[in-house]
């Protein structure tokens, strides 16, 4: 239903005036307590295309030492009049938590290591726009997928949805256990050597390297991470002729993907932030209550 | 008059679509010159559902080293084209200042320790909305009345109505010379028992403790404030069957208040928030000089 | 061109209800890397009155510390539906860079020392409001002129529409070489003697003085620019009476501006500023490529 949805908001956005009433006199938050300026914007934009109100309200982490805190928040909000608060926080399951203390609806924005919802939603509907059906595809999901919520919740998605699932990086950056998850886990292949992993592959999702990874001592080097990881065009050659290249964006050119890859004709980035927008679309529209108004 | 709006306000917020082009095509300006995420949003969404366009001006006090600057800043904004602005000011009398250079509508937003006429509005309104008739309420307000903008506007409008206030805290953080006022100051009672000061108390209002004020020396500890003025249970029942339990948020919770009373059956926190948005749009209407457009 | 429409949009600011359908469903960005609250609020007002959605993306020097990423946060822009993106960056230049990247109208809001072409516009407007023709006016620019690019800006504009431009200030803050510029080069006047440079002029422009100029060792004190170019209502006297003063702003008054001047019957920063939103909305008019809708 999301899709097919996304497939009208489409339609909206190909239109010279790329708006609608649907949510006229609806109240959507931006509740960010990180900082973030693609996801914002994107559902910014999304709710205006809306004609929804949008308030942005954003906070640092010390705003919210108590967990109390949160949860007045929220009732403040909902007070307020906010009908859908979209969320964005540090800590993992804080946007449960929310759902939990709010009449309001919650959309996760993103929480902590843990999932990015509409993200994953997006890069799905990336992917069935190009290849119809999605089962039985294979993606291979490069990069630091242990503390990526992107990665998280493409795994649960796309495992869902009955593509095959291979995650390739650093040791240190790979979840635990990930070859032998319990039953309620999706199963993914893991293939630690770049070339391998790519091959045959019709999707490949690069992630973003945080530089805090070398730091903090998970990383040897950016250098060597780029030597054995990066998707450079040779690589990718390794990939199905009509391979996707996704990225959640912003991308460190160069480092997890070389240039010529990230601006080549299979990568598919900017349709993925294109994409984004629809999808969101979709989602308020959806949550909003509203019918009609398309 | 504000009142009477006020209601017309409220029916608008409880229709499907909150929205009325009553204040379409005038400039709305929020001028914050401190941090502040709920009067902020307040008056955000009530000039949105009024249709207005809302800017937002956000400085640090830095920025305004010379009052010239204020100054400045208001015939910038007036020259835009700004027909209200919404101003917060961490120094006390800024909005009159303001209002003396231009031409644009000023709002106090809060100005230092001195007034925070909108939110005494709102918590008089809120009130009234479950009393009706306010004279002879009796009020009591707890916490740090000498610091707090909301208790000083408020005493003002509560003994102006008819109501008699009673005021209960550590004497550190109560105003000097309450007892004895000059003729043009209000009279309020003081009361250091925090028991006595609640019995009988039609309104029970709580104040934001700040946690400089133990810094700053004129609180012992938080954990003595909490066993002498915290307002529990067990003490609230002292108060009138049908007290009403106020705060102007945020709470610090199982501070000021405990968790079990702010969000007991005798709370309208959450009104008062709601009845806000209905305040500030019922001030912003009359203001703009319109008429018609509900 | 310019200037025919801001007259339209000027009588549409002048109207009841200051605002028009015309840029309906088209999203504007602005895209700045420098605080700038009075830029960012006078394109904010111009994309509302014209009925845009807008979006406000505000960027630390130190998140942008590659050229590439500026790339990258406008192909996102672009992707989102960014059909304007006005911006405002610290590296002379960038705005260019950006144009070249991107398919979205870009609007140098101000880069670097470089250029503040819209700054200009509306001066030259103002300018033209007073006295019809431009050519043959004399003017005079006061101050900071190697940093300022409202001052590049505007000499290269007076110059290309006939007008006479002298420049005035301390030798280590006027531009290398101005006496003797290449072919492609405006030619200007340099004075030193304030009361020389002032004398007969049409246009007295004061630019803003900035504090770092003395910690950099470019002006010995304060003190000393306030005796030799300060604009003192007595200097004033020499120019032309119909002589119009002007400041970018914000000014710092009784430094580069006498506080008599800023505010006596000869100043136009008022007028400026007002004028600014008129030039604003045509040039978003007319880079939308929407027709009629006024």
């Amino acid at each position: 239903m999301v899709f097919q949805t996304a497939d009208a908001m489409g339609e909206i956005l190909s239109r010279p005036i790329k708006k609608v009433p649907a949510l006229r006199g609806q109240t959507v938050v931006n509740l960010f307590y990180e900082n973030s300026t693609r996801t914002r914007a994107s559902f910014e934009i999304a709710a205006k295309n809306l004609s929804a109100d949008v308030l942005n309200v954003t906070s640092t982490a010390s705003s919210i030492a108590k967990g109390e805190s949160l949860v007045d928040t929220l009732k403040t909000l909902e007070a307020l009049g906010a009908n859908i608060i979209i969320m964005r926080h540090n800590l993992s399951g804080a946007p449960y938590l929310a759902a939990r203390h709010s009449k309001a609806n919650i959309i996760n924005a993103g929480d902590g290591w843990h999932a990015h919802p509409t993200q994953a939603l997006l890069d799905l509907y990336t992917i069935r726009k190009h290849k119809g059906n999605l089962t039985g595809l294979k993606a291979t999901i490069v990069g630091d997928v242990r503390h990526s919520r992107v990665a998280h919740s493409n795994i649960w998605g796309m495992t869902r949805l009955g593509m095959e699932v291979t995650v390739c990086g650093p040791p240190t950056l790979l979840p635990y256990g990930l070859d032998n998850p319990g039953d309620n886990f999706p199963k993914v292949k893991v293939e630690l050597d770049i070339e391998k992993a790519i091959s045959g592959a019709d999707v490949v999702m690069a992630l973003r390297l945080q530089r805090e990874r070398q730091q903090s001592g998970l990383l040897p080097s950016v250098r060597e991470y780029v030597q054995r990881y990066q998707i450079s065009a040779e690589r990718l050659k390794r990939a199905a002729n009509d391979v996707l290249l996704m990225h959640p964006g912003p991308v460190n050119e160069d480092i997890e993907l070389a240039t010529e890859s990230a601006y080549g004709e299979r990568s598919v980035i900017g349709e993925q932030v294109q994409n984004g927008v629809a999808i969101r679309m979709a989602i308020l529209y959806l949550l909003s209550g509203r019918q009609g108004g398309l």
